[in-house]
């Protein structure tokens, strides 16, 4: 199987067209790398640019890609309403298949070191590949933002884990990590009382007592005139999507509210719709290289 | 999308491994080719070798495995338990993904006329490629095997679609199709008595009154313990898995029985499972292109 592995750079721009342009073509210009997304928002003043490929491509499109970002972007000039400390803010690698985390956080590691050395640019590694507990939690590594950092990061307890112990001066520094893949996924009810669709949002996520790695909120769609628990659903192998649905059913059960569709907003891996499919099936010993599709494509890589 | 067709040949031995080897070397050494599996059979005397790839690649290595089997394989030598015709017996192609039935019969047609013209070997088109409706069925096809056909090609309505109208003098006849991919679907039961395992066989196949596109026989399985209901379903897209399931759970439940667990044998196309997951995670737009590996394997593909 062909190891591949995606990633969803956060980077500083939303509004000059020409720069974000300038950033995906460095990105598409990597050899063995492929742009799947790109979303940006004027507001935020910034991006996401989602892309995957073979992993050590994948390092070189956001090494080249965040190199990019600090000559066409001024952190000194940057305001926006999400919250950032760098030209390029966030980079995630998420293994899609034939890798696991273990070697997204060594991936992670060396291009973080890469971006210190020869970029000049601190380095934090968040999440997985963290090099501390706090630093697990990307708001704590982004605390105080572009301007607080130019302070802080003087601190021991906020020394970058590679590069320089002080921000780049227009850059500035930049998270790179490792972590599974999110879904983002709602589910709509045949009520349009929006106090329902919170509780029921209350009771499935981990942050009210509910299922651990489920994010939830419950929402009015004026358009539908129906109600939504929107969620994000951050590890799907320990919490597959089928014991969400099924725990949100029997929520909405007690207000006799039902479930009249979902939606998986972007991408989402084979292996948790696969889940889903083993788990209704009752199909305990199914593997995806049973999926005809997988069992050509890696016989095919494997020649 | 790069579209993949897949093949799963029938060709006259299952017991020389020295000429079953050969024939599987020359599909394997087709360009842009991969094989997936291979199975023989003593009694049978029969082999299936299934392969996947290009449409053009997979036609090619069909015309070249019967080519190498009409030199390796003597049907006026041969005896086995299965109905046959020629040494390579059948070829169905299968649509996999980025290819319709449409293409598939034309990729059918062209692959037996080669045949036909360059080998000298007559060729019947069968299932959705057939030029008549009574040859949609491979039985009717064959009827008569290699030794009867010898005297029924003769007649105007056993004709050849292409090539001589006489047999092979030692490779026979082919039948060169397409149709949809088959599932080997098995489900088991929390009861011991095979009566009821027939009578739900009964209930869900198309020939005694149950759905379209399932075929399905009652076993019982001596080292589980456990019946069985065990399946072929050949259109999926038509009768979907998910339905099949919830028939045979509703028929179960007068029996007061249970489905323990179910199995797919061997390969199942990816949407055929996606579909499961949609059914049941009332998921209806969720498109395969959403399947985060697709998009990576499309978006590099259309390079």
């Amino acid at each position: 199987m062909q190891p591949i592995v995606q990633s969803a750079v956060n980077f500083s721009e939303g509004r000059r067209k020409e720069v974000i342009e300038d950033i995906v073509l460095t990105v598409r210009n990597t050899p063995g790398v492929s742009v799947l997304d790109t979303s940006y928002d004027y507001d935020h003043n910034r991006a996401v640019l989602t892309f995957g490929g073979a992993p050590q491509a994948v390092g070189e499109a956001a090494f080249r890609l965040t190199e990019r970002a600090a000559r066409l972007i001024n952190m000194e000039q940057h305001r926006g309403g999400h919250p950032r400390m760098g030209a390029t803010d966030v980079i995630p690698f998420i293994p899609v298949q034939g890798i696991d985390m273990t070697q997204c956080v060594e991936l992670a590691r060396s291009v973080g070191r890469r971006i210190g050395d020869e970029l000049k640019i601190p380095v934090y590694l968040y999440e997985e590949a963290a090099t501390s507990p706090e630093r697990k939690n990307l708001a704590n590594v982004r605390s105080g933002e572009y301007e607080g950092l130019k302070e802080f990061i003087k601190k021991d307890e906020r020394a970058p884990d590679f590069g320089p112990q002080q921000m780049h001066p227009t850059a500035g520094a930049v998270a790179v990590g490792a972590r599974r893949p999110l879904v983002a996924y709602n589910v709509n009810f045949d009520i349009s009382d929006v106090k329902i669709a919170r509780k029921i949002a209350n009771a499935v996520r981990e942050k009210t007592g509910g299922l651990k790695n489920v994010r939830a909120i419950g929402l009015f769609l004026q358009d539908r005139n129906q109600v939504q628990v929107s969620m994000n659903l951050v590890n799907c192998e320990e919490t597959p999507i089928y014991r969400v649905v099924e725990l949100i059913k029997a929520e909405a059960a007690r207000y006799g509210a039902k479930i009249t569709d979902t939606e998986i907003v972007g991408l989402c891996p084979q292996d948790y719709l696969l889940e889903a499919a083993r788990y209704y099936l009752q199909l305990p010993s199914f593997s995806a290289d049973q999926v005809t599709e997988n069992k050509i494509a890696w016989e095919m890589s494997g020649k």
